[in-house]
């Protein structure tokens, strides 16, 4: 009955036996290893493009430094009120860019709302220095809601970047599970709807620390080695990277590992809106849910051995709550199974 | 014949076993599972004193974050000239401590000559903001010319510091070489010595990536932890690096491995000595030999499928070398075998 | 017509004329020099207390350093979300303090609510370092909708900042301003409300460039020397500084000032009540009048000579505005005449 | 007798009465008054080609505002080992470019050794991370030991700087006394000798804090108004900087300034060589002096009221010093009196 996060769970078996199959012989160092370049090779045929493939350890760094790499001075990034990037990386971006700035975007569900976006975005006219200059949209996909983006979504905030002229960024920290949900290929998702840099993770979703920036647009990111190495994320041994990346790519793991964490999602909704107790706050698309539950009850469910945490009430939804009701989250990982939801659902239903 | 860097070899086994063991299951995130706790309770016992323990992922971080944690404004880490955080880290130091700087002091064999720790220290008197607060001192143990401090070097060094009211630190991306050198405790090797914080390097001998900043005085990391997670070095499934850890103790297999390495070290050092076209630079003390040869004959050695580099002439010695002649670096590591070091023999009796 | 900025004016001629005055003769540079000691003993003086006083040359320097001086790692600074150095200082305060960041607390006309203060600092548990930690909460006194903190209102935020273990400091950009509105003494208005720091702003008010950082919490500047030297803002000749605030305080040149200012600030809210074509947007406490018109009227004014800018609308405020209205903000300084206002009222009348 | 330092003078009267003369009226803020704009002509005029300049108040801000504006990711700036921008400014290039690193480079008499600088240039290959990236040569002129660079030696270094592709950049904090000294116009000693920006410094040469950013090649400061306002160093009233600057030009008052306080440096290293108790430690090329002495004796003579500092004795000159002798400067300025240098010379008779 854990449903704290997905980066609870360990990593895929066939990841860890890639470790120990590559673990032998000697290899060239810091990304110039042969299993190094069929990855970066591998990720250019997924996602059907030309792309620089950089990898980093966490996704902190990927989305700090892919900041950091189109950073201009008094340069702010746009990005959705919730997002994980302003929220939860404990300044990460700020200071690994070098003091740029974040401003916050509304939107229902975690997504960016188009119109606030261009209105925001109009508020910085260039080479007004008092203000400073906006640099980059930054989106999350999945988002931290659970919600997915549409094709549509993606490609109007995308033309709101390019009128703008700043860069169009995703935070795929849960990319393969918004993939699997809209059913279409990697590139679908991304450069075809104007992104010109891509956070793809593959941590939360059975590798143990497997995170790839992926740029479009290589014009954004011709010092981009300088930026890794003088943060301190450039690993020696690249390739423990690199045998992650192959397993998780190899006989399609990481589509299989999603649709079965979305599943998983699916079920926990079925099973919340089948409680006298929760309501869903909101439709999940991914393997992300949440509930509005009263506080006394989620004590004793977590007093029954349940796991899950409460989550801050995001703007604009207060009065859908009453005075005893709180956000919860659950979270469904590759490694979760249909009888922890069972669980779940018995506790739920006391 | 790849003696490039002891960062060419992949892991241990053993390593790569521990992962694929703790790779199933539900974990705490973020450094409060139990496997992480008992790692750091493994390096309580191995220091025989109370210490913080920080995993982070690479030698960069580990060196960066220490300096980053005691710098203040204006603040100067003092390091060998030869030192890597001044020599090959891209300026990481520098930029994760906010600016601070590192200024170099000379010696002998990588090693800080303690007169002219203290002279240049007193150069920077306190409070006078035009040269700005020295805050720390850091060698590297083993050096990057692959000798080791002896431990009444350590003290003596150690007694500076304390004179100057500045930090101790020790890079030990080579720790376990240095200390199976040295034949003595690991205490002995650092707080004994008045060392304050370790940089714990397993990567170069037998892990993926796995270092620690082990810290001895605690007043110096009090927001450690934020300093960390800003700069993108908290990994969400940490386990992974507990794991590797605890292959790394278990057994001494550290001790194992470092043992093996400096003993081929010691075996290609004999190679050079009965070589009649090189000689070695200095004595070695670990698994690092640096040697001088003719430029023509190390680019044919190169040619019959040898592997290793040139490196730079430390300060003090050009005069001797002929015009001709170039200083090179050999690295053996755990897994370097005796046939390798016969057929480096044979190629350099060419 | 002038009312673009009080930084529009020049200097007081008292101000050039001590300039005049002190240009003669040599004296100990970098802040040393018995003129610089005299000054910063009648800042002792004028505040009853015993403080520390820094010279910098413009607001967003000592708003910036205040900001820099009490940072910790993933430092969190909570100020109003209409306060100017969030708003207008184009990322100074983040990027000089090495990536701290700035977090908006909502609050009527330009104050901080202290129930929304008390909550989002309260969102910042201690050691979370996810979130990082809160560090400071900045007020502007008088703000920058030209309304003035009450005693009261003061004391409640510095209770609020107690509680919270965080620094309490005042934006005095408009100092003067505030202090002949509440008819208080410095002290009154700083320190016996809780506040711990000050940038004492007299550029404004007629100097041309003499700000000060003025610290009564004398624990949270340790380093404050190396700060503003490696942030480039310590004056060689800091006596030019000094000779401006000597003719600042003589005779109460600056209560004078800012009384006629202010003066010149009702005569124009006065103004604006006698016009049939624009409102108050909000009562004003000092020398800052903002009013809500026309658009196409106010470009006929802007035509017939007036020199005024439009303001961003408060957030909470857009309802209280048609479609075709916008705010509009008018600053009087201490060279405005009764005349101008005139002038100005003829033009509103049209 | 006070030789202390050349900012220990205030201002020249031309410039306090032209603040006193534009003290009054109404000005645009920011840096865009008609006097802000017909001075930047008045640049434009004196070096006799298109260039930006912009303003600040210290020569820190303007040397370390350069260097951010070319900075990139793992930058290196080479500057001499006595360069103030390494020596003397408390960490604030490396601190204003985001964590940048200056790298040292010899020779004689404060002035970059040719070939060194193409030496160490030649270490930082392109695209090798390790090392990071050269991107700007820095050099005084006057240097900080008094002499100064010929037309000759100006080309050499700026052929080497292109060759590296690296910015060629002048810290003229003393740029008059050079100017008079090489009796050349301002475009001869700079960009047709391949320079790229000057940090024009007026301060020392008879202003109050009036220094300016002179570029040549404007590809280099695109953001570069965005980089001076984050760092705190935009004037509101900026034209209290045009206003000296007017003064300084006028009726070439900054040449005779120079002129003056040049003769001065000569009369007293005429002093020194009559004396038999100092030796000059080298030819002086402008106002600043350097001599040899014995310790006991300068602290008699410092006893005896006469003001100067001990210096660090240049890398190489060592063996030049007996055990009991030290190393002083005496700096004259533009307010300099030969009655003052006859005093001197009679306690150095002592």
């Amino acid at each position: 009955m854990i449903f704290g996060s997905d980066n609870w769970s360990g990593a895929a078996p066939e990841v860890s036996q890639a470790l120990l199959k590559h673990s032998q012989g000697l290899a060239v160092a810091y990304g110039d290893s042969d299993l190094d370049k069929s990855i970066e090779k591998k990720f250019n045929e997924i996602f059907e493009t030309e792309c620089a493939v950089f990898f980093v350890g966490t996704g902190t760094a990927a989305n700090s430094l892919a900041i950091a790499a189109t950073m201009k001075p008094g340069g702010i990034t746009l990005c959705h009120n919730e997002a994980h990037i302003i929220a939860s990386e404990g300044g990460g971006p700020e200071f690994l860019s070098g003091g740029g700035r974040l401003i916050p975007v509304g939107g229902k569900n975690a997504k960016i709302d188009p119109g606030s976006l261009d209105e925001i975005a109009s508020e910085y006219p260039k080479e007004f220095n008092h203000l400073g200059q906006k640099t980059m949209v930054s989106i999350t996909q999945a988002t931290e809601a659970g919600t997915v983006y549409t094709l549509e979504e993606l490609s109007l905030l995308g033309e709101i970047a390019q009128k703008h002229e700043i860069t169009y960024h995703m935070d795929g920290a849960r990319f393969a599970n918004a993939l699997v949900s809209l059913d279409c290929t990697p590139a679908e998702m991304t450069w075809k709807r104007g992104i010109d840099m891509v956070s793809f993770g593959a941590t939360k979703n059975g590798c143990w620390c497997a995170e790839a920036l992926v740029v479009f647009n290589q014009d954004l990111i011709s010092h981009f080695k300088f930026i890794r190495k003088r943060s301190g994320h450039l690993f020696s041994k690249t390739r423990f990277i690199s045998a992650q990346f192959e397993a998780y790519f190899e006989n399609d793991l990481w589509l299989k590992l999603a649709r079965h964490s979305n599943a998983m999602g699916t079920a926990i909704e079925q099973t919340l809106r089948n409680s006298n107790h929760v309501r869903p706050a909101w439709p999940t698309d991914s393997n992300q849910v949440f509930f509005i539950a009263d506080r006394q009850k989620a004590e004793e469910w977590l007093g029954m051995g349940a796991r899950f945490h409460p989550f801050p009430i995001p703007k604009g939804m207060e009065s859908e709550f009453s005075d005893n009701e709180q956000l919860y989250r659950l979270v469904a990982s590759f490694i979760t199974k249909q009888e922890n939801i069972d669980e779940l659902a018995e506790v739920f239903s006391s």
